[in-house]
């Protein structure tokens, strides 16, 4: 056993964190507390073509990405470096062209898509030229089991059409997303894992109507790329836009789960250092009834529990990425639903802290705090809800004990 | 001891559960979910004009105000109404006349006001005429700290000269808003709690500037008419506008909290009701791996929880609305900081759950539920943070053991 | 509504309050941390019959027995009054005759016992001359599931045959305790809720054997008299023992069980005063890096929350016992389980502080606090465990959204 | 980075494993619930002799120790093992020669003893024919704080005396017990972390007058040593029996923390993993509402949760105990805090769950749960109140932040 982190890791850290200070937290504190124009709130903000070109100058760009297509990084390797990204989670990892939807979307075609699928869509998309919505959840039916899916995917001689309404499909507001990849169901009979397939679609093909941005706490996470509601009527898509086969867009789901929950949490983890560090800041300087909040009891609680919540998080979530790197996703099962329960919580906790320290400022546009908040929160359900992933974790504890 | 609701509030409820049911609910309907115009997003809504006069014309205006001016109910007798309007947060407390911080203003004005700034002010606003402001945070002190305001009302000659800078000030962001009641030293040499003086400031007064409105996680509260930032540059408004005497400003404003406080916490309360009904009715509607939420036991302790938690809650609130109507503000004391601890977070965690009972659709727009919690959390902060209170009720916990 | 207590009960407040300094504080603090001889664990604290004498003498004797039988409070008039015996919990209740588990039998007797069995038990245990127990709980089944109850009660021509075993049958190691009140099946093919009955068992009936004292959290908790594993063979009792009919046992038990639960949840809240109180003179009084424990944030939080949690508890239990009296049992049902739900962890959360703030002495026998806090524990299984209720709870809550 | 076990750990764990499967549990199981002979409560259980000559039979003795008087093994190495000690805490780590507070009294003369100190003291502790008591905690002040500490030791020509009062020193009550290391002050006139020393006292000294086993939650923890209550009145020892120099005290103190801390934390997440065993083959076993409790989804959260906590708290203890191998006591001092405050209610937490799951056997001395709970409770008091540890890691935390 050994907590030390390698050579290349420490030295991509290195490199990052000077990128943070140079370029992404100046352009964060330009843009704090800005009004958007109206119409323009699924723009990206005008400075990230600058911090694109700075960060693949500076090589880190698609740190994400494991094999040949991609940095080469172990998860492991890039969980560090994806927590350094959450310090600032509406710049950072785009700049690196290391954002939801867009990873999973390259994982998936990386591994599962065909050469022309690659071609066409993973190029561009390595390249940060366009970007891309993963539409999965959807309004009417409890979307964690994946049974529920009611979105229709039928052939009709050389295409598929796609039928459906999604929501929360990450990416789509975004005037950049070229292309949705769709879940949705092609053989409703078959056997309950394998009725599902995965299809790509480009934005632009008649009878796909983006209809809204959905708010997440008053949120419109506009320069995300947005959470839409999408509704698919008679999409027609050639055939060769099914990604892998009929029937398998369960198992590219799940095997896209993992290391996607694996970003989200370090990059959780990351809010909470910047939570916390804002509460240090803000214990140090604000004084109140005579002396500065760092010396009252309570705020210095909030403190050292945060460091502890923190630490312990870190590691749970290292050991997973560690054992996705040694056995495998399914051998690491447990400890990646363990991870999405513990770590959405914990940064609530910490930021929620945090906003108490600042007080009313702390809920405001003045400090990232109550965004921060608003996507740990979201976490607790994007996903599945926790309750989900509780129950089956159970499942497999109780497992051990059965005759 | 006897815990039954008196004739006349068992009367009123049943009025305002109608309001509710045949006006409220299908307005709140009607604009759930809609972006609001750009620019017009601190307008009422339009329909906000014919619900008042429908509250008036079936006696549910002004409920809040005890005494001639208003309809004469006790704060304990009001309490339970002021619960019923936070079902619906956003319009029923306006439509009835009964929104923050124009109650507060109204009480103000009516128990310490002139008879002139009674005929000016407190006329229009009993009768839904105008809207007013209250400002009392600011930026740069922990105003929970009243010795700590900074804004100087500085006496020249007939007039006095209001410097400084506040935020949060409630309603100030309406086009409706016709007046700010604004707290400020008159004299930083005097006994800490005798500096402040409260002071009438008309909004269209030269050197009022209403900046910006802050955002409460994302929210405006645009239809409350927000939380404005607003500088005060040499404004000079008639001496007369003083409230009271000079030095009085802090009294006055510890009067004004007590049935704010009680305000607040029942319309928690009620929002709390509400995020319950809409759990079990999701719970009930929605299937989960092959059952309902309802007979899901972890969605049926939240339930259970809830229903535990919103009645302990409820019965401090009457009871401190109770010592209030017996032995004043004063006596009360204890019971209305305790209130002020316990409520907020009560709602939180009831909406809390609620939230997480609906999945992704309980954080956006098509439900009230994430912009409920969002008031709720809020309310951990405003009128001074939680820890303020916790650590002023426990002195006066010790002082009964002191020699 | 109103929130004062009446003429009465405050009167006897004043008497108990007078009587708990003369002579129950004094008798605890000269029994505290002595160790018991062995074989003496199960016998009454000697001080036991002089205390019983002077309450008699004061009026202050079955006050929770409502009716001729007793002091004909109402509920909601002894609640306060249990509420300060659980100051003491140890000595205060059987000094006024009105410890659990005889405060329970005797209101069965009281209630539902012939003229002949009033006379033979109900009277000697009015009279503070015999204990009693009460054998519910069997180790083998979930017993809050009253179909579950293995022990069988047969007829045989004029008797009844008791066989089962049951443990934490309270009372029933004490060398006082003449009789026992035994729950059983008299026709396990009948509907679930009239399987069973109700039997009157005297002790030193052959067949009866009490096994051993079960320990709580490692006390035995034998100034109460225990809670005893007991092993009924063959125990033949004369048919006349039967309370009430056959089938009666399960709305017997339903009967026993409503005021037992306002005196178990008032003790708990005196408790919690208690140790409240504890809490606030250590925190004066202790000196830790140089200041009180009084002037450390955090300890302050703990009273403070104490104090808010603490009040809101004792009105729901206030309430319940106020429903229990105007519209009886059946109407305060979802009351009486919403304060089995919240009492206990209150009250375990309050010892828990204050243990916290005395340290290691806090877990010792040097005070009462760790006692105190087993109690507290415990009571969130006694009556079945706190889950079953909040399920239960649960239903009725949504019963109301239900087609 | 590298989350797995090395060689030497897993083969050690194999054997230990089975050796606790071969012996101690059997043993455990025997002794479970028997009440023990008045008298009896401190002696060593009659089976322990022949646990400890098995344990080293099988090269499993003395693991604690790193260095050349024991196994020779790392901190990180030495914690798996002890986590495994912790499913039986009453019995295998005495077996193993692994018991506190042996094990920090072997350790603190192996590092600071004299030559003749290890060959009175060391040799036979090493060799489980004598037992030992460390004095610490005094009841009159916050001891903590190393510079209350009352308790004198004055050079007296060749002799120190030691007066003052003691309490919850552990393992003095066992009549095995033949030597006590005391922390007193030679010198209060020193700087503030000089002031105290450490001597070795043989328990036989006239002057030391063991006056009591102090209870924890009603457990006298006989079979452990208990923790006595200890008065020394001018107890003369040979100046020899200093260990290291006058002011060491303090210092000392600190180096026998750090592994104790790694040692304590270890085993109670050994004690955390065996109430979930009980609690998952519970959940199997027990049916109520005519289901198992392992399809209930309350009891499933309760089982998954703990998996989670226990796996996030182990690893935070795991990499402190690689930092001491690595950086140092004073390295992982951060650490060495942090497993301090999030471990014991960890514990608690899981064995409150365990113990809920069992009902009222949960709590009673059938099963190991509610003596378990003790523990882990406790240890949120020993060694300092978690508050002085989270106040202490604060301080850290925020002196990053500091000009």
């Amino acid at each position: 056993m050994d907590f030390a982190l390698d050579e290349r890791t420490l030295e991509l850290r290195e490199k990052l964190l000077a990128f943070m200070d140079s370029h992404i937290y100046p352009a964060e504190q330009e843009l704090l507390g800005k009004d958007v124009a109206p119409g323009a709130e699924w723009d990206r903000p005008s400075v990230m073509e600058d911090l694109k070109e700075e960060a693949r100058r500076r090589g880190l760009w698609n740190l994400f990405l494991p094999g040949a297509h991609g940095a080469g990084l172990t998860n492991l390797q890039y969980a560090s470096l994806a927590e350094i990204t959450g310090h600032s989670p509406g710049l950072a990892p785009e700049a690196l062209n290391c954002a939801a939807p867009d990873t999973g979307n390259m994982e998936l075609l990386a591994e599962f898509g065909s050469e022309a699928q690659q071609r066409r869509w993973l190029e561009p998309l390595l390249g940060g030229q366009i970007r891309s919505a993963f539409c999965m959840t959807e309004p009417e039916v409890a979307s964690s089991d994946a049974s529920n899916i009611a979105t229709r995917i039928d052939r009709d001689g050389d295409h598929y059409v796609v039928n459906g309404r999604k929501w929360f499909a990450s990416g789509a507001m975004s005037p950049d997303c070229a292309v949705l990849i769709v879940m949705g169901k092609t053989d409703p009979g078959a056997e309950r894992h394998r009725q599902q397939s995965m299809i790509i679609v480009p934005s632009d093909t008649p009878g796909v109507d983006i209809k809204r941005g959905m708010h997440v706490f008053g949120y419109t996470d506009g320069a995300h790329g947005g959470h839409a509601e999408v509704v698919f009527t008679n999409v027609r898509v050639p055939a060769e836009n099914l990604v892998a086969g009929e029937g398998d867009g369960f198992a590219i789901a799940q095997a896209r789960l993992g290391p996607g929950r694996i970003h989200h949490c370090m990059r959780l983890i990351g809010m909470a250092e910047r939570a916390l560090e804002l509460m240090c800041q803000r214990a140090l300087d604000r004084v109140a009834f005579g002396k500065p909040l760092a010396e009252q009891g309570v705020v210095r609680e909030w403190i050292a529990e945060s460091r502890v919540r923190i630490e312990q998080t870190r590691l749970l979530v290292l050991k997973t990425a560690w054992l996705m790197d040694t056995v495998g996703n399914k051998g690491a099962h447990t400890e990646i639903q363990a991870i999405k329960i513990a770590t959405p919580r914990m940064t609530e906790w910490v930021v929620d802290k945090a906003i108490q320290a600042h007080g009313a400022g702390g809920v405001s546009q003045d400090l990232p705090l109550a965004h921060l908040w608003a996507q740990g929160r979201t976490l607790r359900l994007a996903d599945g809800p926790d309750e989900v992933h509780l129950a089956s974790l159970a499942r497999r504890e109780l497992k051990k004990y059965k005759g």
